[in-house]
């Protein structure tokens, strides 16, 4: 039996660079399903094509409107390919609307000088992190395991509280555990829930509108992860006049940075 | 006569969305013009459309390929409109080839609560600071005012040297000055050199593959900073195999953080 991820970015190809999704209920986010959930099928395109060249390299999605539980299609479209890079624009198209848009690029990567110049939080292990109750959230949220070592969601606290500091540090992995890979780490990627849940004390509807992830990490080295916890850091900079961004670390359990993501979030009043 | 801004990222209305440009030869870059204004021209065909609704939120660019000293076409497509945010892929077209890509979300933004979390820099003032000296850097250098108060390019040094840390700040305006909008504001987000230059003492060939910008400030905040210095901040977080990613801050001088900016950069070697 395949694992609920690859059963909810599953794409079956409909002609060239054309594909056919459907995102199961167990994904649903309030409104539509789980944004991640949607980046990582943008992603699987391109990474499912006959045309592709090398791995994921940066990836942003832009979320216009919601998405149905009917059947969508996703077309994928290389605009330029070079000897060691390949750009793509992606859309996913349901009932004559574009609610889902991305773009992509590939690469072929060599080694190079290097360094890790930003440091691993320093944190408890994972088994001594509370995990994060699930009942009150959306459906998609159970099929992570988040265990929250600080910035938690101020109203599920039970006395609900503000903070001044929007950083939250977690240990996340899907749950079911299952192997990382490219698709899957986009996902993992806008598993942050939203900053204003963690400065302020109430509820209000919030929604990624961009989200934009960099993957340090080349295949071998998703490979090496395995189905282990990742460490994720996430904060925010500004929030103003019904946005805010949010930045945000992921990385393996042996301290390489394999990704780091940005996001542009609504939140009202 | 009107800034070379303005000739730089100027566009004629050539049907429906699709505009006509080209970039002069001040602007250039090693390799076809700065990515920055190249920036400025994927996000002014939106601003320039009878569709606009709103502001800019956010905008990503995508660099393919190198783009020539001859005309372009720039293709901007609205693909999804709600009452209060509007999407948009943009795309340049060269002689037959696509070499940049761009997506953009603009909004009509209203008050809700609102907060600055992240700290402006302690910095003295840019009358104090050295001016970067734009000789032996490509001809678009000198269409800015740089003022760096650390983090300078190593290779420049008289004693070329590495350094551990991938920070820079410094003081930037136009040169000469020019009211910031929009556009100004998405250039400037890719005024910071590469990283690699500020931690190694070499010039290794690099570029830009990919850069996003959020815009935290309106029109309205964007006016008030008019002409005067911005105070930029950027750091660089993982260097692996050809590629490393640059965060950056641009502070209005009054202290409002205007931008929050994230780019993905090549590098050899």
């Amino acid at each position: 039996m395949s694992h609920p991820l690859d059963r909810a970015i599953a794409l079956r190809s409909d002609g060239e660079n054309t594909f056919q999704g459907q995102i199961p209920t167990d994904y649903a986010n309030f409104i539509g399903p789980f944004g991640g959930v949607l980046a990582a099928v943008m992603l699987n395109a391109p990474c499912l094509s006959a045309d592709r060249l090398g791995d994921p390299l940066s990836l942003t999605v832009n979320f216009g409107g919601p998405v149905g539980e009917e059947p969508f299609a996703v077309v994928a479209r290389p605009t330029r390919t070079n000897r060691s890079s390949q750009h793509w624009q992606i859309e996913l198209h349901q009932n004559g609307e574009i609610p889902v848009t991305a773009s992509a690029i590939f690469a072929l990567r060599r080694d190079t000088w290097a360094d890790l110049e930003r440091r691993f939080p320093d944190v408890p292990p994972a088994a001594e992190a509370p995990s994060l109750a699930s009942e009150h959230l959306p459906r998609w949220v159970s099929n992570y395991e988040m265990r929250v070592v600080r910035g938690g969601m101020g109203f599920l606290a039970q006395a609900p509280e503000a903070s001044d500091s929007s950083e939250t540090v977690l240990w996340i992995r899907d749950n079911p555990p299952r192997a990382l890979d490219f698709p899957a780490l986009a996902a993992l990627a806008d598993n942050f829930f939203p900053r204003v849940f963690v400065r302020r004390p109430q509820f209000v509807p919030v929604g990624t509108v961009s989200l934009t992830t960099y993957f340090h990490a080349d295949g071998a080295e998703l490979e090496r992860q395995g189905d282990r916890f990742l460490l994720g850091r996430a904060w925010g900079n500004r929030f103003h006049k019904g946005y805010h961004d949010q930045s945000a670390e992921l990385w393996s359990e042996s301290g390489q940075l394999l990704a780091s993501t940005h996001q542009l979030v609504y939140f009202r009043e």
